[in-house]
C-alpha cells in the first residue's frame, strides 16, 4: 500500500498544494516554520481522521479561511482508494472513501494503517502511567474491537465502585453485597484486559530489543516490562485484600487501571538515567516494534512517518536507522529534515527510490 | 569570569575526569549516552549547588559508588575561586569556597552567574502558567532578595485567605472583618510583585525581540507579553469585585498568583501555531535575553551552557546563533553536540579560541 498523490487546500499554513509521491522514501526538507511537519499531519488525517498534534479540527484550518480539504489517492491491493477529508468551520467533519461518505468515522480507522514517530513521543517517558496505558490500548484496539469494549465497561464499573466507596465514607456505612456486585462485574473485563496487554507486550519485547540493539550497536542494554497488580495474584483476592485501603482512600487502588510499562537502560530507570539520545533511541525502537506488530496483523506495510528523526541521534545511529528503513521490510516512508545537504548525502548512499520535496513557507518545489 | 579547570569523581557516568577549558568556546562532542550533558550538569552544580536535571543529589552519584566530588577553579575579577561540591550517600551536601565551607547554600548562589539553555526548556511553552511564573521569579530572585521575601509572604497569606473561604463555605457563615484582614496583607506584597515582574519583563522584551529577529532573519514575528489581573485594575477593587466568585469556588481567583506570560508567533499562540523550530528559536531568544539581563545586573559575563543547541534548527539559524555567541558580548561558553564533523566545520569558521573535547562513555580525550 502507498499514497500516490496528496492534495490539500487551506490546511494549516498551506493555501494549496499537490504532491506526487515515491512508493518508497519521501523527504520534506525546509527551514524552520516552512510547514514540513504539517504535510505529515495531512497524511495522518487520512489514516486516523484527525491531527496527530491538535485535536481541535477547526484550529487546523488555515488562519482566516473557512474550511480545509485533504485528499489522498492510495494504491492498496492493486486497487485505488480515494480518501477525502473536509472540514468546514462550525460543521461536522466529512470523511469519504471513493466518494461515499462514512456514517461513522470509526469505520475508516484501520483501512490505512500508519505509524507516526515524532519528538512528541517523549511523553511516553516523561509523563505518568496513564499515557503509557493509552499507547498500549490504542495499538490493541486497532485490531481487537472486543478489547475496546472491555475497556469501556471496565472504566464504567470502576466509576460505580469508586462512587460507592465514597458513599460508604460519607454515610459511615458499609454494604458488602453492593460492593460484591461491582467487584464481580469488574473482574471479568479486568482479567481479559490484563491477558491481552500481556500477550501484546510479550510479542512486542523481542522485536523492540532487536531494533534497539541494531540502532545502538549494542552500546547499552535496555528493557521494557509490563507491570500489573494482576500479574501474580488473582483479581478477586486483590480486591478483597485491599478493601480496607480502598475504604480509607475512597477509590479502587488495585486493578488494570494501575498497569504500567517499565523502561530501563543498563538496569536503571530510563527517565532518570537515560541520556537524550538513549531516550530517543528507545522511543524509536518501541515505535518500530509497533510498526512490525501492525504490519503482521494487517499483512500489509503501514505508512511510516518520521518527524525530525535525526534530532539528538549521533551519526552512527542515524545511518543505522536509515539502512534499516530502506530495507524491503518497510513500505512507504515520509521523512522531515531541516538540512537539505545532510538529507541528500544520506539518501544518495541508499540503493532505493527516493524523492526530496523542498518546502518553503507553505509551498513545495 | 571563566572556569579554568573542572575535576569530577564518581559523578553520574564519570569515574574520574579532569578538564582544562578555553576561556571562550568549549565543545563536548560524543555519541549518544557518552556523557556530554553530564559535564554541563557538573558545571551547573558549581553555580546553583544542584543539578539542572535531577533534584535528588544522591541519584547523581555514579551507580554503585558512595559519593561524588565536583571541583572547579574559576578566574573572577583577576582572582582564583576554588569551588568544591561533595555529596556522600545519606549525608548533607558539602559546599566550599576556597576551602571554607558555606553554612547556607543560599550564600553561594549568585557568585558564579550561569545560564543554561536546554531542550528541557520546552516546558515553558508546553506546561501551565505556574512554570512560566517560576521562570520569571527565579531570574528576579537572583538579584532582588526582597522580591523573594514578598513572594513567600504573599503565598502564605494566600493560603490563609483560601482556608478562610473554605471555612465560610463549610460553616455557612461570612465574616467580613477576618477577610479584610487577609486582603490588606495580600495587597502590599501583591502590588510589589506585580511592579517588579512588570519592570523585569519590560526590560526583557526588546532584547528578546532583537535576538529572535536576528536568529530567524526576521522570517516570522513573535511576541512576549505579561498578563496580570493587576494590569488594569487596583488589587483592592479586584478582590472585592470577585468576592462572590471566590466564596463559591472557595479560593482566591484574582491576584499575581494567576499571572502569566503570553507567547505568540505571527499573532497566534506559539504552543499551537509554532513549528518545532520556531518554538526552539523562541526559547533560545528568551534565554539569551535572560543572559543579557543577568550580565547587566552583575556587570559580568555569566557562563553560557548550550545543550543540544543544533537540534531542530535549520542551517541558517545555527550559523546565525554561532556568529552571535562568538561575539565579545558573550563570555565562556560550553556546547554539546553529537556530530564531530559538523562541530569542527562550524567552529573552524569562527575567529575565536575554541576547544573540542571528545567524550566516550565517561572518558574525555
Amino acid at each position: 500500500m502507498y499514497l500516490k498523490n496528496l492534495s490539500i487546500v487551506n490546511f494549516k499554513n498551506y493555501e494549496q498544494a499537490e504532491l506526487d509521491f515515491s512508493p518508497k522514501i519521501n523527504c520534506f526538507v525546509g527551514l524552520n516554520g516552512s510547514g514540513k511537519t504539517n504535510l505529515l499531519d495531512a497524511v495522518h488525517y487520512l489514516s486516523f481522521c484527525k491531527s496527530f498534534f491538535n485535536p481541535i479540527d477547526s484550529q487546523n484550518i488555515r488562519h482566516g479561511e473557512e474550511y480545509f480539504v485533504i485528499q489522498g489517492l492510495f494504491f492498496k491491493n492493486e486497487a485505488e482508494e480515494n480518501i477525502y477529508c473536509g472540514m468546514k468551520m462550525n460543521q461536522k467533519k466529512q470523511f469519504k472513501r471513493n466518494k461515499k461518505e462514512y456514517s461513522r468515522l470509526a469505520d475508516h480507522i484501520g483501512l490505512i494503517p500508519l505509524v507516526m514517530i515524532s519528538p512528541e513521543d517523549s511523553f511516553l517517558i516523561s509523563e505518568g502511567s496513564e499515557d503509557r496505558r493509552r499507547f498500549v490500548d490504542s495499538v490493541i484496539s486497532q485490531y481487537d474491537r472486543e478489547y475496546l469494549e472491555d475497556l469501556i465497561i471496565y472504566n464504567r464499573i470502576l466509576q460505580h465502585r469508586n462512587k460507592l466507596l465514597k458513599e460508604f465514607a460519607n454515610s459511615g456505612t458499609y454494604d458488602e453485597d453492593s460492593l460484591e456486585l461491582w467487584n464481580d462485574q469488574l473482574i471479568a473485563p479486568g482479567k481479559k484486559i490484563h491477558e491481552k496487554r500481556k500477550q501484546f507486550i510479550e510479542q512486542l519485547i523481542p522485536v523492540f530489543q532487536k531494533y534497539y540493539e541494531y540502532i545502538s550497536s549494542g552500546n547499552e542494554s535496555v528493557s521494557l516490562t509490563y507491570q500489573s497488580h494482576l500479574e501474580n495474584e488473582d483479581f478477586k483476592t486483590l480486591l478483597s485484600s485491599s478493601l480496607r485501603k480502598d475504604m480509607i482512600l475512597q477509590y479502587t487502588t488495585v486493578g488494570t487501571h494501575k498497569d504500567d510499562l517499565i523502561f530501563t537502560v543498563n538496569n536503571f530507570p530510563l527517565k532518570k538515567s537515560g541520556s537524550q539520545g538513549q531516550q530517543k533511541t528507545f522511543l524509536l525502537a518501541l515505535k518500530l516494534a509497533q510498526f512490525d506488530f501492525i504490519k503482521n496483523i494487517n499483512n500489509l506495510n503501514p505508512l511510516l512517518l518520521l518527524d525530525d528523526i535525526f534530532d539528538k541521534l549521533d551519526a552512527i545511529r542515524v545511518s543505522k536507522l536509515l539502512a534499516l528503513v530502506s530495507e524491503n521490510h518497510f513500505g512507504q516512508i515520509f521523512i522531515t529534515d531541516t538540512n537539505l545537504e545532510r538529507t541528500e548525502q544520506i539518501l544518495s548512499k541508499l540503493t532505493i527510490d527516493y524523492q526530496v520535496f523542498n518546502v518553503t513557507k507553505g509551498a513545495i518545489a
